[in-house]
């Protein structure tokens, strides 16, 4: 399936991607300071380190075109602090839940994304995105939790599938031609009426939940 | 002044200098929470990067001996958490002052101790500390926030004196033979009397409080 054009601009694409690895290393920095243990804090420092080294790439490549990345950053701010601020969970599994489930999510997104970005910069995006987020340690946090614990396993099974509909905005929201109508110019077309760049990204939305499914059964829950 | 005899055991330093960086990381992410724009959040992410990297270097060193990162810095977690929680400060202001004032002194000390560690791992410790920590950023936004408001101006001295009191004692506490006695198997000893370590190693600490009085200079503010 190739989406390439559907592909947003590059300082936006380089933009809500940055400004988006922030936020989880903001979100992985909150997961630090709740940690029950200084282990599981050293571990997860590890994973923020990952997702800064994301974020500062992707701003190395918008001031590498002249870019400011503040302002690059800025229209996806509110949007973004928004889905945030309803992920964020109430407790530390949750949190954790979130920053492997959605940053798993979006990270395979915005790869997927990148494949039509313009010269040699999609390979090298899709590169970082792509290294290792040593969400292994997510992982293991959260199996131990769940294996000791099935009703925390039923509990964080209901918070993936409510992050999925969040995270899955998110995305939507990068692909203007892929988001259903909105405002008063398009009043006139039928309710049911998809544009045609809605129609070509649902495969690509279909991949994204199958894998985000996955790390669901990985973990033992029920997606 | 040559205090090489005074340095604490390797694992020790590499424990408390490594908690110390994870703290400081932990401040500066929490600086970013609160920052009050973009442009400074952005900034501040290059600052925790580099205080994540010092902890993560020093923590490769205690891996290299074999030592868990965890049970190393164990023992010094709970005078440095009770020493951030005192220097978090107020606003954000304060929390820039802090992550300034106290990262330049303790980094400093660290850096000076790393004399007496056994191999070559002193000068890789002292390299990993001594790099450039890209606090420019605290000092561009303290600057621009004390020039416009002289009151914050006074007050911000005011926190700077305040936090080299206890900065020090995390300094004096990395040292047991500089340490004052504080138990009853000293308490024969004259009141005033000072310990071999203590008296050796005061030259040193008049050295890093002047470094922190040109800080504090550099800051236009009184020290």
């Amino acid at each position: 399936m190739d989406i390439s054009d559907l592909t947003p601009e590059l300082l936006p694409y380089l933009g809500q991607a940055a400004y988006f690895e922030l936020g989880m290393f903001e979100n992985l920095a909150q997961a630090i300071r709740i940690s029950p243990d200084l282990d599981a804090k050293e571990g997860l420092s590890v994973v923020a380190g990952r997702a800064l080294a994301k974020h500062q790439g992707l701003v190395a490549e918008v001031r590498r075109r002249g870019g400011e990345p503040a302002e690059v950053m800025a229209p996806f701010a509110p949007a973004l602090d928004d889905f945030r601020a309803k992920t964020m969970g109430a407790d530390w599994h949750e949190l954790l839940l979130t920053c492997y489930l959605a940053g798993g999510l979006l990270d395979d997104f915005f790869i997927r994304l990148s494949d039509g970005l313009p010269g040699d910069v999609g390979p090298r995006i899709a590169h970082l995105l792509g290294q290792g987020a040593g969400t292994d340690v997510l992982v293991t946090h959260l199996k131990a939790a769940i294996d000791g614990n099935p009703g925390l396993g039923s509990h964080l099974a209901l918070w993936g599938r409510r992050l999925v509909g969040d995270t899955m905005l998110v995305a939507r929201s990068a692909i203007p031609a892929a988001a259903p109508p909105v405002d008063g110019t398009t009043a006139t077309a039928p309710p049911t009426a998809t544009t045609p760049g809605e129609a070509r990204i649902e495969p690509v939305f279909t991949e994204l939940v199958a894998a985000h499914t996955r790390r669901m059964d990985g973990l033992g829950l029920t997606a």
